[in-house]
């Protein structure tokens, strides 16, 4: 991985503070590895994101992956409070383990004003994907400097 | 609107049955009409809905068009505990008020095997569009009759 | 309808000079209509677009309903020639017959640097839509006053 | 790459036969390499893709990329001729040269019924993606023996 403009320990913060209702202490999500246009998230394995049948729901890997894209934007531009989403589509593939999720994020494109990038989820240890996401986020013009 | 074939107190009882974590007792998303291919949705707004700068978040937004698209499906062909959403795609349009937001989902194809239906978010009492969502749920192919 | 800001006739003569292998003296594709963020296409039947079974090719759909979203922006901003999709997504619900395709296009948002719309497609006289599609155009910031 | 179960020559003559007006003698696609569940297609360069700018059109990339799923499940399940596509998302990601397209194709699902792919379209020699596609085929039940 290239290098990120952010670690860990900073984009924790930032996202404690900018996302309170999402990132707190007890949070399921987590950041395993920032890189440039790039990162890797983890969302642990929790009853409250089960459908019938055992299974994770999908606005748990939805939620999963817009996270995982904001977090490869911010890793790669540094703050951005109000970078938002403006597309997002995903193809869930098959049903996920009733395990901890683990969420691979590239950025295809990193423009002044669009970011598009691809979000590949796996149940952890497990080859076979099971969702494919990409999205766009919209970034302001005038970067906070946090 | 054509008939369901669910009315919304057994929507209601199928619901909290099976989505126990989406569905509870002091739910966000609620009912407020049913049809055949159709149903109006609406989230209650809440504090843990926000993002940065008072606008409800994203993932919100999916769960919601998730939700109404399968409470259509339901409406139309009775309870299929085991439909899957297979693709979902949305279009964050523009900022939501800090207000209830309304979810009308209309299926425009109701398969023997496959639905896709399309959902209009807005923010209540706006007649500017806030989302646009278009989801695609696998029907399994033996129906319980529950 | 609310006003164009071009006719179709300036609109033809713009697209048939911006895109002459696409608006050719013969072209498939004719404006039926237009009105502020919204138009209605046909695209002709022809032997060319079609697939095994007699049906029309997914192309053909998809440039249909490109073409149908570059000139409700047309119809609504005045000429732009870079204009350029961002995203587009198709949902094929059902065969279409052979015979000629309307494309019923509105814009859902029209920002200063981004429009989104989607596009109902259906086969002339029937009510059940073939396709549904949505997009999003990347608009320039500095406008040819054409 | 894993096995195909059709060879470049066979899967030239199904297709030359099943979409004349696709493959004909001087198509602008052809197949580069195929395997278990992926394939490579080019696009010749030619005028008649051109949109103002100089650029290569995005029905073209959009109809590459529809090609390329299709030939990934033909190599993968042999020949079905009524294989169609249920949703086809397109993310625009720069500006192609005008040069020939190459597209990898990787199914990420290949059900009994459904097959979920992702298509990486690339500029021949440049590093950068152009554009990204994710595409779903509904794969009919009975299949020919061809």
């Amino acid at each position: 991985m290239s290098h990120a403009v952010m670690s860990i320990p900073q984009l924790d913060a930032f996202l404690a503070r900018d996302f309170p209702q999402v990132f707190t202490a007890d949070s399921l999500y987590t950041i395993v590895s920032l890189g440039y246009r790039e990162c890797v998230m983890r969302c642990r394995f929790d009853e409250r994101h089960l459908r019938p049948g055992g299974t994770i729901s999908g606005p748990t890997m939805m939620t999963l992956a817009d996270v995982g894209l904001y977090v490869a934007i911010l890793a790669s531009v540094g703050p951005v409070a109000m970078a938002v989403t403006t597309n997002l589509n995903i193809n869930f593939l098959r049903k996920p383990a009733p395990r901890d999720l683990i969420a691979e994020t590239k950025l295809m494109r990193l423009g002044r004003r669009l970011a598009v990038g691809e979000v590949a989820i796996y149940s952890e240890g497990d080859a076979e994907m099971v969702a494919h996401v990409t999205g766009t986020y919209a970034i302001p013009q005038e970067r906070s400097d946090g």
